[in-house]
């Protein structure tokens, strides 16, 4: 028995928040005050009926949106939002034989207004932080939900044109770019060795050394953001200790979900490319 | 959305194993030398497809396998086993909407020889430690696996008649008497309080203190599954502290895996019955 699309990325979500230490982020040994492990064991759970539309061939919009409103059956609040809008372009691409770059740039670029309506719909599920967007983008801030629709029906936006314009969102640039981070940390992922759990860890953190992290500008501002890809640097050259980071972090709030979001994403690449469990 | 009945089954299995600590197993704080937590996460996605064909009313004997079969395809060996036996049948009842002891019991009279045979074949996806079978009963002995199948059907016995021979073992216990431990200790778990993983370790150990071990009584001995019982007592009287014997009984290879099954057991009637995540 082999493991399927959907099986692997529901993997993923799980081995994402079960690596440790990640600093400022839930994970096997660190909970927040109201989003604890438990809310991310129920998230990947949820999801999994949307990850299996997704390798079944829904399309991409109804498919995040269903996983999404699975994910969110739980307390804590919005706990995979991000990962989901990386896994389910990816499960359609390994569906379709072609989880390379190329194919997943084949299947964002293939979306419809139609998906972009099912991601609005898929705010409706749950609060989810994102920066303000720009004026004349206002009518289409993502914040409205599915009340946004009628406006991205007139202005004939499909998925890829709205996160085309998601300026400063971490995961909108892997779709406009063909995951070029995903693809790259899934090789290293692979090459690297021991727990998958401990390699997920490693990936973080130099996921985090190598991009200032969107989630923590929008929630904690640029210098809290530049001050937390600084301090993976200095865990990656061993000049701090990431347990330490990883308390301090998580009492300061600062959260780089994105960067986990990428990890989950790079995860779910290597398991499919023969990453052991 | 509400969670199905296989999702609920699912997410069982995952707090079961997150719930810490839980003294002598793998939790969200501890691992086993080649039996790690991301094994059991891995069982966990695996068992799914064999939990929804049990919710599906496919026959027990075939989803049990099935849901083996998944579980099975990680390195750490056997992780669940021994909760997927009791999950079935529990599953099966949710779905015929008679999730009582009453119902399940009925579930597990109704099993066929089909059955047993589908409970044979399981044995063959993953070695699991059982007790040696008394002599008449040596042409069944489980390990056999399916080679064991034509002398199972020579003697024309069902799943029930053979878990009503495997004397000693907590789960086969569990399914003679309508699973009053599990129906039990879910009530329990309901009327706690607190994040649900606190709640499992919580049941696990009142589950030990009542009643001695199976699995440690065959892989460790009568005297380590009285002293953990004894001991699980005095962790509740708060003579002793959980943390301290979890570390304790991980070094000493003392093993609480059908304390742990049942707990899951429970888990999963609470989260049937409105225990929240």
């Amino acid at each position: 028995m082999t493991r399927t699309h959907a099986e692997h990325a529901e993997l993923a979500l799980l081995i994402e928040v079960a690596g440790t230490p990640k600093p400022g982020n839930v994970d096997r040994h660190r909970d927040h005050e109201n989003l604890r492990f438990e809310h991310f064991l129920a998230g990947a759970v949820g999801a999994s009926e949307g990850l299996r539309a997704a390798a079944s061939g829904a399309p991409v919009g109804e498919a995040f949106e269903t996983a999404v409103a699975g994910m969110a059956n739980q307390r804590g609040g919005n706990t995979q939002f991000g990962c989901l809008l990386l896994l389910v372009p990816l499960v359609r691409a390994a569906a379709a034989d072609e989880l390379t770059r190329e194919g997943v740039r084949e299947v964002c670029a293939a979306t419809t207004v139609a998906d972009a309506a099912g991601f609005y719909r898929a705010f409706d599920h749950v609060d989810v932080a994102v920066a303000e967007p720009p004026e004349e983008m206002e009518p289409l801030d993502v914040r409205r939900g599915s009340d946004a629709v009628p406006a991205l029906e007139e202005r004939g936006m499909t998925l890829a044109d709205v996160l085309a314009r998601s300026e400063g969102d971490g995961n909108a640039a892997e779709w406009r770019a063909g995951f070029p981070r995903t693809f790259r940390e899934a090789e290293r992922l692979l090459d690297d060795d021991g727990p998958v759990t401990d390699r997920a860890a490693r990936a973080f953190l130099r996921l985090l050394a190598e991009t200032e992290d969107g989630f923590v500008r929008t929630t904690a501002g640029e210098a809290a953001a530049r001050e937390a890809t600084e301090r993976a640097r200095a865990c990656l050259a061993g000049r701090e200790d990431p347990e330490d980071l990883a308390a301090e972090f998580v009492d300061r709030g600062i959260n780089p979900g994105t960067t986990a979001d990428i990890t989950c994403a790079a995860l779910y690449v290597a398991l499919e490319r023969g990453l052991s469990v």
